[in-house]
């Protein structure tokens, strides 16, 4: 919702088709495509890439997919949980606009570059998806709304000086989660999403989070079919790991272990309850957007 | 040469097998395939992964490699880097003995679980390869050993309290990196690799570290070639990029920005020249068994 209005702007410009479909761009190899999103929105292309990705899996015990030329996909929990339902693992990748500084340096030359991985578990299966910056974009505009400080470590100011204060981050850089490995994983998923789908690297990346610049970004999605490679047992041992790991004694001061995709199913279910809050700018800004489309139409 | 001394009591002890010859234990799907390490070292069993996914991956566009009672791999960079140089892009992760707490415990349940990532660039490969601990087991003995303490962050006492004592630490648990994201990052990769190779989870692995026990540990490596999916120009454009990221302002303090891949080039080319320099401990140990061996022979 909070990119809504960005999504309608970037139709008003052009530079988002909304009636586009996407389409296999290619196939030169039989379980690695690339899908062309023909400058449309995301989700329908990731969609189609998983479509195709689960018969590769079962086909050839692994396939790949690049996307190319599409919108944002949102998260990617959702598709490599898609994944995952199907009793395949997922792992995705996709670039963004640069907004994070290297290890060591000042300027914001990489993207918040996400990594998510899907796993099916006995029970509920595990799903991680995180970003490689030590803070959100959007974490960070909350709390210069809010006037709040930011947590330690999480940018730096436009001299290269970390920051606590949101409006410096904003004209500094987010920085990469656990420094210089953050920043090599972040850097790897950069480097593997170019290689793969054909897209722009570093502070050539557009096309999220501005209104009048076609997308360059790209994303990468891999299936494979764990039955391919290995007798069954594995979700029932993973299962009690897992059940190992949320059970085991918490350190001083702490209140438990977590499991990546708890809390995400955790929310997920409280807001099916309860309805979905949206902080009251959202709601201003898209009732505000309804307004002027019916203008727009009139 | 560290672990030498280890491979050799495994060997003694019948828990490792130096002439057993790996093979391709089952290939359900076409490209993806099972190495039965057959309780032998662990290099000849990534050799063969590595020759069959270079196959896999020019016939189907990728490939994936569940390894398992295979012994350790030692670095896996070597293994990546090999695929890149064949144009191909190296994808690495493996399992250890639990020696990192999971973020928010105090209890060993995790491996370091190691990543690497190799994609052909213009010029020298990216070649990344890092543990998802904060700190490596060997480095915390360093430490013990020259009565030095460790830098901030890195391990946890046997109470779950942060330390900065190597003894403690050695009572106690390495800290993933990078706090709850690489927590859920190595974790990731404990279930990646248990479920591609059958291997085991948490403080059932063993056999790296120890003596006495067969390993049951995994390896998982995925070879994809990115001319299968896309057009040429990437390799020259991520030169580019990685230029432009080497070359970028450093922040206050900084000596500059690292390319994951450039310090192992440098050393090895020292290394090449200089020879190689083994800390005193590690080479009397060397020759006492060396003269151990010869007693044995005699």
């Amino acid at each position: 919702m909070q990119r809504l209005p960005t999504l309608v702007a970037r139709i008003a410009n052009g530079v988002l088709d909304p009636s586009a479909s996407p389409s296999i761009a290619s196939r030169r190899a039989a379980a690695a495509f690339t899908v062309d999103g023909r400058h449309g929105f995301g989700p329908p292309a990731a969609q189609l890439a998983i479509r195709e990705l689960r018969d590769a899996a079962r086909r050839f015990g692994l396939g790949v997919a690049a996307i190319r030329d599409a919108g944002h996909l949102g998260m990617l929990a959702p598709y490599v949980e898609q994944l995952a339902s199907k009793g395949l693992i997922g792992i995705a990748f996709s670039t963004s606009e640069a907004l994070v500084h290297p290890a060591g340096g000042r300027l914001a030359l990489l993207g918040t570059n996400p990594i998510a991985i899907a796993i099916a578990v006995k029970g509920e299966p595990f799903v991680l998806d995180m970003s490689t910056a030590a803070i959100s974009a959007g974490e960070v505009i909350v709390h210069a709304e809010r006037g709040t400080r930011l947590p330690e470590g999480r940018a730096i100011d436009a001299e290269g000086h970390p920051t606590l204060d949101p409006s410096a981050a904003m004209g500094g850089a987010l920085s990469p989660f656990g420094g210089p490995k953050g920043y090599a994983l972040g850097l790897g998923v950069e480097l593997l999403v170019a290689a793969l789908a054909g897209s722009e690297l570093g502070t050539r990346v557009h096309g999220t989070l501005d209104v009048d610049k076609r997308s360059t970004k790209g994303d990468a999605l891999i299936a494979i079919d764990p039955a391919a490679l290995n007798a069954a047992g594995v979700e029932d041992r993973a299962s009690e790991y897992l059940h190992e790991l949320r059970s085991s004694p918490p350190a001083p001061g702490s209140a438990g272990i977590l499991i990546p995709g708890d809390r995400m199913r955790a929310e997920r279910a409280r807001r099916m309850e309860a309805g979905i809050l949206y902080p009251a700018g959202t709601w201003r800004r898209l009732l505000a957007l309804g307004r002027e489309e019916v203008r727009t139409d009139a």
